[in-house]
């Protein structure tokens, strides 16, 4: 197959879009593989058509190696089911909604868990039709806030969706730990790092779940890896490790004190340094100090409950973490009207003990452990109390999830401390369970006859933002490369020298090269000089590039190597073993 | 490529769907290749998706061996452009409209003429450029009033759009005939019967059209095609075709006379007779009466014009016809309001003469031509007037196609008489000219240094229609029956005997015929009788099906040919040469 770029639809810019700002998307743009259509929403041109595809087929055949089936839902939804979870109203402004001439109302899909459970249920009825995988590679509808960087957040994106259906947890096991393989083979065959990371199963539903993050300093999620095991979780997921009980026998007393010029906990470290206080025998620092964080929590269906949230004095509350570990009930702060109405809280001053003694459920970070000694409120205006000891003076009803996490953090397990690294999101699995067989009712009679709700897996990949990623993980300040797997093309031959001979000779080497199975882009553009021809190759990023210029007087060719930047003069008579060489085709 | 059936997402019914009304939509159902989302919005279920990817594979060729360059525009897109050519509101309720979160408008793409323009404008400014043809395949969106027949008229489908851009009439020329025999090549590929027919552009605009309709009963289009001549159209766009002028000397003056009980043209034929007129010497018939009938034209941004248009009296008017010659202005029925205003006009009797006196412009079918003489009202209440003669006494502004067409009337250039058919149209392709390049003021540079405005063609194919058409066309009361281009599978094999060696030989010949290259059904169901699996294949419709059964005792195994019926009982060891040689792979 050979193209021409004489008559290629393409039109390649020498300066950055005004709105772009990461390189995926600087880049694919003036490389002509992409053009925004709206905010969010792109057309493939040509190139960027043929990676796409290439893509897919990778994604296709892993897919299918895994029992995967492919079928093909509409992106036009029905209300209905989206009813029946709730998530209709769930989903929020995120959700395109739309009514037909009759006034009924639709969707644009974000995901079809909803369309995938009902087209089952509607299938099958016995367990011998069990297991069952479907897949599809789809055009996705999402109103983004702030879509961004391309196609790297658009709001009309094309996502690989499957589902899973089992009939018991051991089966969605198995699918589940088949597509984390699926998707560690897409991966690697496309040569993305990445880094697979515990997370939380947010509004999905389930009980665990994992996402695949490309790493990338322009990412917008954020993770830790541990420096000394396999270990990786997005912000929401991590796990701080519990200390150790201590014994609180021998502690010294909670003494309350007057600190009328300790508002923050800066000055409060200050106030109890210039005190002489100290804390196992050495000065005060932050990290002695404990914040008392006052929340409204709020079950699905529930009335809002008043809430204190224990940290060390060291850490900032992220809302995100306390709201992941308190899934689905929704967090907000308290108000001032909640101290109006509580007048047992001391704003600024809130301690343990005044909210456990007034029936308020307290919840503490790990690290508040039994034994530990804090420096914190003591529930009246300009006071603070010293040695307040954790699970003597005081005892949370839970642990929770809420601080900050930083760079260096204990990682569990003794796996070191944890790095903090940027990464997008190409990928994420979920173990769904019966969250959406039961909203369904979706009864299978099983081996003994009996009706059983069937389990269910959901599992995401991110086909158009992988393209992004490509871009962003691999490209150089010339331009984009692309690994051989999903370039558009295997081989660019640029003729670089006006001489009719070399022309000739570049046309007989591209016929060759299709002939044995190559895909050519050949840029036969005759006004062109061989100047703008290398940026444009440099530009394109297809992995082998001939230059069929001076040389040719000597019966050889140029071969440059876009990823490794290698350039080699070559027999033009082994240009072609040596093209079939280096694609491995 | 092997498909076990054990494991096949597949559930076949024996009923019909009670909504289905045309055999396609019944078959595609009871087959398990579609299954309805929602009114006119379907799900491609594993077979059914391979047969679209066969279809779309075959229109990618074909659409590239005419040069045509494939890119992927999105779905949703914005307001503005459409806005721009004013389809925003032309296209009424067919338009599926939405607002983002920031109530934005956009639309779910009917058909992408307006982005192709603007992305080429944004592209290219010079004739060096041209001409440039764009393709896609994509899904679309259009909100049918009565959305019918599975996917045969869908509100969500998927279509190949494409669209030309040249420097001149001969390029738009050019790139319109390419197209029309890249479609015969590909309706030809699939087997499909179709006629091509002229048509009329309607809100597309552009000069010339044609429509590809698939002969069909179930058909919505009624065309009409010549028995002695290469002519079809459809109905609006039938020419009539105009007698030759006679002498208008010699002929009887004309006579007004008082015809009381003459309401209708029936009535007006027995008054006639009864009186003993003759025309040309012979007794009156009802094609000698001419209806008048008043009309108001509204040329785009006009005010209605009163116009009467003059008909043969056993013609009925048909308003389609009449819109498409007059397009793109509007017509309606002249109403009470319109006689009471103009007091020459005397309902029942008004006559060409009367318009013609009070200035009203008279359009005619082109049978009312010179020399003609007709009985018809004489502007005056109970009065008619016979021997009127065209061009003696009354001389139409202009000629038009506003009567219906009959099976029987003459075809054009002498090719005998029209039939009238069924078809369902499969694609339609235009010659736009200039109407959207305009539009977007795309001013390109031609070869002399000026600027100069682009011609357009624009392409249409339905591809999820053709699925549909070809289980239309090709099914018989078993099942459908595949064409082997398209057919989700080569071949289809089955075991029929519960003999363990007849189970093995089955495996064996399933693979050795995926390593011949043939894509295998393979229904290894165990628990199946060989009856259903027999009633399975022939509703499948898979084209060669292989029954590994009783007679593979003896070494032969039963090859069915599903299009002819035809079966034989060949040897096993031969059955792969023979898939080979009858799928032609």
């Amino acid at each position: 197959m050979i193209t021409r770029m004489s008559s290629l639809f393409l039109r390649t810019l020498r300066d950055d879009p005004a709105d772009a700002e990461v390189p995926s998307h600087k880049l694919l743009v003036r490389a002509g593989y992409v053009r925004r259509t709206a905010p969010g929403v792109y057309s493939w041109l040509p190139l960027g058509l043929r990676v796409l595809r290439n893509v897919e087929k990778v994604v296709r055949e892993e897919m299918g190696a895994i029992g995967a089936q492919e079928i093909s839902l509409p992106a036009l939804l029905p209300r209905e089911p989206y009813e029946t979870t709730g998530r209709w109203t769930e989903y929020g402004d995120a959700l395109f909604r739309l009514k037909d001439r009759k006034g009924q109302d639709y969707l644009l899909g974000p995901t079809h868990e909803e369309l995938f459970t009902s087209l089952v249920k509607g299938e099958y009825s016995s367990y011998k039709d069990f297991p069952v995988t479907l897949f599809q590679i789809q055009t996705k509808y999402r109103d983004e806030e702030r879509p961004r960087a391309g196609i790297l957040r658009g709001r009309e994106f094309i996502m690989k969706d499957s589902y899973s259906f089992t009939m018991d947890d051991e089966g969605l096991e198995e699918a589940y730990q088949a597509h984390r393989r699926a998707y560690q083979a897409i991966f690697d065959r496309l040569g993305v790092e990445y880094a697979i990371c515990a997370a939380t199963s947010g509004a999905m539903g389930g009980s665990a779940s994992e996402e695949f993050l490309a790493i990338s300093p322009n990412g917008e999620d954020t993770f830790v890896r541990a420096t000394d095991g396999d270990y990786a979780a997005n912000v929401e997921a991590v796990v701080t490790p519990h200390p150790d009980p201590r014994p609180v026998e021998g502690l010294p007393e909670a003494v309350v004190y007057r600190t009328p010029d300790a508002p923050t906990m800066d000055t409060l470290v200050a106030w109890a340094r210039s005190e002489g206080i100290t804390v196992d025998g050495r000065p005060v620092e932050l990290t002695d100090t404990l914040k008392c964080l006052l929340v409204k929590v709020t079950e699905p269906g529930g009335e809002p409950e008043l809430t204190g949230v224990l940290l060390p004095g060291d850490r900032e509350a992220d809302m995100k973490r306390l709201e992941a570990s308190l899934e689905p009930a929704t967090v907000e702060l308290a108000e001032d009207k909640d101290f109006e109405a509580n007048p047992f809280l001391a704003k600024g001053y809130v301690g343990p003990k005044g909210l456990a003694d007034n029936g308020v459920r307290v919840l503490a970070d790990p690290r508040v452990v039994t034994g530990t000694s804090w420096i914190t409120g003591a529930d009246r205006k300009n006071h603070h109390v010293v040695n307040m000891v954790a699970g003597r003076d005081f005892t949370p009803d839970a642990y929770i999830e809420a601080a900050t996490v930083r760079e260096g953090d204990a990682a569990p397990a003794g796996m070191g401390t944890l790095t903090l690294e940027r990464g997008i999101e190409i990928g994420h699995i979920f173990q769904l369970g019966r969250k959406y067989t039961e909203a369904f009712d979706m009864q299978i009679l099983d081996v003994n006859g009996k009706r059983s709700v069937p389990t269910m897996g959901s599992y995401g990949l991110g086909v158009s933002r992988l393209i992004a990623v490509l871009a962003e993980q691999m490209h150089d300040e010339k331009g984009l490369r692309w690994p051989a797997e999903v370039a558009p093309y295997d081989v660019h031959v640029v003729i670089a020298n006006k001489d009719a001979a070399a022309g000739e000779a570049a046309g007989a080497l591209v016929d060759r090269l299709s002939e044995a199975g190559l895909e050519v882009l050949y840029d036969d553009r005759p006004k062109v000089s061989p100047g703008v021809k290398f940026k444009d190759a440099e530009l394109l990023g297809v992995p082998l590039v001939f230059i069929v210029g001076r040389g040719f007087a000597d019966g050889t060719v140029e071969l440059r190597d876009r990823m490794t930047g290698d350039a080699d003069n070559i027999a033009y008579d082994d240009a072609v073993s040596t093209a079939l060489g280096r694609t491995g085709k």
